[in-house]
């Protein structure tokens, strides 16, 4: 990036940051600055991010925030997984730690915020209690995850499911990235080994709880008109794969009445599938985003349409009715029609609901910093999905401009970076608190 | 085709033959023997017909056939579009001709009876009348149309274009070949010229009437349980190209109340593509046989559909108002979605009806020969509709098992196939009688 550039992306943070909003130590200008330093690294031509897990770009980026870390006063470790921490003692040292932050690593060509402003926050809150000179009674702990995207290799939140013990690494061992490198090659070229990673377990206990600030990657928070938002759980995709099999034929020779169109009885799926969820669960979600006609040609009438239905909720039991009453629906529409129908599932992850009581707390953080509350289920998975399965855990979502995400285009003001800053220090203090 | 093959072929035709149909100098024999000869000439692997048009195996296929009709006692004339006439003369020679016949190339990996069969009814009736010894008022001729198919370079229909001075040779001019071979080089090696071609227009008021026995490629008259119907008109294609533009969004992060899913808008739209036809006419259909969904991922709501709808009917108000009131139906669905839309019609061929007078002459002599008159649209092109614009024209559809074209599988009985000379002989009788 070049110098003008790099003015750019902070001048354009700055512009219009209500200075007002720099209190109780926190100041939107160091935060700008960071996130605009962060930005620099593996800048693309669109100005977009290319840090991808395990490249010299997501280790430039976690170097630069360990030396953030030092000057902050943190107790710097970085585990086998190549997870970064930095610790703030509690005034109780004996007591298990609160954590906060993400990851520093992208999707190619992502945005500047996914990512890196759950971890500046997460180092903001030790930058305002350093000004302010307020220690917490538990340990604080900063952490940045390794290749949470997982755009290298199949699969993703590698850094948080190494300390929870979820990673297989036979399977992680078998592995090939797209230039045809192994994960043992291509982790050594980062200066980690499969020892490290296999040993990067951590003890859970030491761990009081996980709280993660986040881009919303939706629009819900722009359409509320507030700045940030309280998980109120992480959901888990069922993924269907759907096959309908009608009979294909000339498009001028067969009477409508005389058919058996694959693509008739697919779209009217496709219709049923956008009304189902909103019948069971407020959360739910399902899409039909992948679909092919066979054979697709202009005047042959589809003898097999092949779709993905994209299934999602924060609680098991809605997504599992939801799942089973899609694929029931594909099966009566198909006979209506007299096409024959099969489905696998292909995918299938388990929600993780976020605590009540986790969810109170962060609510009582925003009402504290006088925002509305709003309440909203995260459809994408996330660190603080993984360590959630293990430890009481939170999110934050801070308002993404047009649901924009995984793109250059990624945007969030400074304002609401600041205020998500604000919410999470309120949340931490009444973590460290007890 | 290996010996063997070529018995499999014509022993599968002769297979439960009905010899009592062997009436009135007609031969089933005679007619499954030709089938076989001519199916022998580019038979492909799985024993279809590869006879592209200009080929070295069309050109074969047409040596064939000139070889019959000079021992079947007809003048054999070709024009310079490689058309072969085939003249039988008239007690009167000065009345204009009676025409029947089709054509012999075929589409790659084709069938033995698309083409083939016109061709070999009409110089049936000639054995016939050889046989009986009977006399035909007016001139009566056998003709194989050039390049029906269209399978090498755009377009089709050529031969009959030809004549009837529809072709427009600064186009033709312009067309290479999948292998870049220009179109005066691949007729040239046909032993065609670019001179000829443009010299093929006939005078059409030596025509009286063409009649055209064709397999109807579709399963109407399966279903109606009769051996021949009564083509009303030759449906012209109206192709309109729709862009349904939505909101990509994550599958996860956007709630169902707020998307702009382009996938959605167009699936309702294909079902109501599947129910106006039968609201506007019998004879209509129409049908999205091809769709794209865009950026097409399992996670991410179709920012864009792109579909194409053919639409069909023998009757030119009724195709363009369904066109009209399709396209209509694409933009309240758009708006009613939130989505935009976007149509151009891409394809758009007159209808050709067949005259009453020339239907009521085809329902007699289907009538005369015992059969249920069944009447029905031809969705597909064929000579007829070409030479339909000009003089007189007629078809007479036979029974397509499963209603299989273009392909190795396409199969019409021997019995079938004898019906459609016996009413086709009626018909050219009634006509040349005249």
């Amino acid at each position: 990036m070049l110098k003008t550039e790099e003015n750019v992306f902070q001048s354009k943070l700055l512009e219009g940051y209500d200075r007002t909003m720099n209190q109780s130590g926190v100041s939107g200008e160091r935060l700008a600055a960071r996130l605009a330093e962060l930005s620099k690294i593996g800048s693309t031509e669109e100005n977009g991010s290319y840090r991808i897990g395990f490249s010299k770009e997501e280790r430039k980026a976690k170097e630069l925030v360990k030396s953030w870390m030092i000057k902050a006063g943190l107790m710097v470790k970085e585990d086998g997984a190549g997870n970064l921490f930095g610790r703030l003692e509690g005034k109780n040292k004996e007591l298990a730690s609160v954590i906060s932050g993400s990851h520093v690593d992208s999707v190619p060509n992502g945005g500047h915020f996914d990512g890196p402003l759950g971890v500046l926050a997460a180092l903001e809150v030790v930058e305002a209690w350093k000004e302010t000179g307020y220690k917490p009674e538990r340990p604080y702990e900063v952490v940045v995850f390794t290749d949470e995207e997982g755009s290298r290799f199949n699969g993703g939140l590698r850094g948080s499911r190494a300390i929870c013990g979820e990673l297989n690494m036979e399977e992680e061992i078998r592995k090939i990235d797209q230039q045809g490198n192994s994960f043992q090659k291509v982790i050594e070229s980062d200066g980690l080994t499969l020892q490290g990673f296999k040993g990067s377990k951590r003890e859970l206990d030491t761990v009081k709880a996980f709280v993660e600030v986040h881009i919303e990657q939706g629009s819900t928070l722009e359409r509320e008109n507030v700045a940030v938002g309280v998980v109120t759980g992480i959901a888990g995709p069922s993924w269907l794969k759907i096959s309908f099999y009608g009979k294909a034929g000339h498009a001028g020779n067969t009477p409508m009445g005389e058919r058996n169109d694959a693509l008739v009885a697919a779209s009217e799926f496709v219709g049923q599938v956008s009304q189902i969820p909103q019948r069971l669960s407020k959360t739910a979600v399902a899409t039909v985003g992948k679909l092919q006609v066979y054979p697709n040609g202009v005047n042959v009438i589809p003898g097999k349409v092949e779709l993905y239905v994209d299934i999602r909720d924060i609680h098991q039991e809605t997504l599992d009715q939801l799942t089973g009453e899609i694929a029931k629906k594909a099966l009566e529409i198909g006979d209506q029609h007299g096409i024959s129908v099969e489905y696998e599932q292909t995918l299938n992850v388990s929600p993780v609901p976020i605590q009540e009581e986790m969810q109170q707390r962060l609510i009582e953080a925003v009402e504290a910093n006088g925002i509305k509350p709003v309440l909203l289920p995260s459809g994408a998975g996330h660190d603080a999905m993984v360590l959630g399965r293990h430890v009481p855990s939170g999110m934050i979502f801070v308002r993404s401009q047009d649901g924009i995400s995984h793109n250059p285009k990624e945007w969030t003001s400074l304002g609401d970076c600041v205020q998500s800053v604000h919410v999470l220090k309120t949340a931490i203090e009444s973590l460290t608190a007890e």
